[in-house]
């Protein structure tokens, strides 16, 4: 690719890097294969450091590039396109959600900011779902599912007090009430230490989280906090849920 | 907030720390308030530039800090939520739909990625119409919408050839057709610096990137690709429209 001369171009040094370091990977490099280290990269594009790290952080916002502990800085796959809005009318776990896997299920009083998002009084006791979303045998996602314990009075003791099978116990017990309606919401985040750790990626990586009110007999029967790998993830909904355009949305619109 | 000893966490001490100036922005700082320079914060903290810096970026991903150009990095406010998935079955620019501004319209040959993504020839015409998206008097996402002169054919020559006479031109065409579906996509992206600048942002902060298919008999009729500020914006989708929790991601699941 050589060198540029970054000195005549009115846009920041580290945007203008970015394209011709975009262009790079296109023409001269496959997904999969390593970078050059940043001395290296650095010296062949005649910047500094510091210049360089700002334009790989944006292609790893993008996701052409992936860090990878260990490993280094890696050329990514074309994200996978995830259906998130399918389904308006189905409960978690309900048949056929079979993309998620519940892995524990805890009982206790929420943290506070649980409680007033689920409107329960904060000492009422709420079920906590963990589960894994898996997509193409990779963990996509993961997700805290809190479900208060008036969303599910019949549940009887006799189940497992935690773990997958009382999970599937809680969620038996909630797919009995009639869903109205989902209400979902996708904001940008870090990832907590514990998604992090599920996810492969280091705290504070950039995820997508989306939140889903489940409401039934006009109250939130159910809230979902479900976080996304960014830097993989492209969340889809609608009809279909299949958006597939495999091009960064830098690429895609210039 | 006084310093706190970071030596002994097992977690990375950017994560530790980032967790402290949560609990001081919730109870020292105020919105739109400004903080002390990253050499103060580090002294106070007891922590390198460097991980101070990793930290704020993560407060800055989750919402809570705004970096602003000649102002340094205030507490920001709860972020907005601004529908996206509602009116499944709406064209853009529908009655109704009054979020969005049209600024400008183009009719050219498309970029080889759009006419790929159009499924269109790469010399077919283009009608690219640009468009602002308004949330409480800021701009809050722009948009670049691709409709093939295939979709409009009736359009005359007699309306302005461009600017937003045009624009609603086009559209006004466009709404002749059925619209069959909508199926979207969201995924993080970093700004290209024509948005940025609507969206006052440094070219490649981080943005939501909304592509939105329009299918009409059979065939995409338009192709939407929405940058949204991802600092200030939650997207919401579902029956009504409406998740609004004012809590980051962080905190809310924490």
């Amino acid at each position: 690719m050589g060198t540029t001369q970054l000195e005549s171009v009115p846009e920041p040094k580290y945007w203008h890097l970015k394209t011709v370091l975009t262009e790079a990977l296109d023409s001269e490099f496959s997904v999969g294969e390593i970078l050059p280290n940043e001395r290296e990269l650095a010296a062949r594009f005649g910047v500094a450091r510091a210049t360089l790290r700002q334009a790989l952080e944006q292609l790893e916002l993008e996701g052409r590039l992936q860090r990878r502990r260990g490993v280094g800085t890696t050329v990514a796959p074309p994200r996978v396109g995830v259906a998130v809005g399918t389904e308006q009318h189905a409960w978690p776990g309900a048949p056929g959600d079979d993309a998620w896997q519940a892995v524990d299920c805890v009982t206790a009083a929420p943290p506070a900011s649980v409680a007033d998002a689920l409107e329960t009084g904060r000492d009422e006791a709420v079920h906590t779902i963990r589960r894994i979303r898996m997509s193409h045998g990779q963990p996509v996602a993961a997700e805290l599912l809190h479900i208060p314990a008036s969303s599910v009075p019949d549940l009887t003791g006799i189940d497992a007090p935690s773990g997958p099978a009382r999970a599937r116990a809680v969620l038996r017990e909630l797919h009995r009430l009639e869903l109205e309606r989902r209400d979902s919401a996708v904001e940008l985040g870090s990832a907590r230490a514990d998604d992090a750790r599920e996810l492969d990626r280091l705290p504070g990586a950039p995820v997508l989280v989306v939140t889903t009110r489940y409401i039934a007999a006009g109250r939130t029967a159910a809230l979902a906090v479900s976080t996304y790998r960014a830097d993989t993830c492209r969340l889809t909904f609608g009809d279909s849920g299949a958006v597939e355009i495999h091009d960064s949305p830098e690429r895609r619109a210039s």
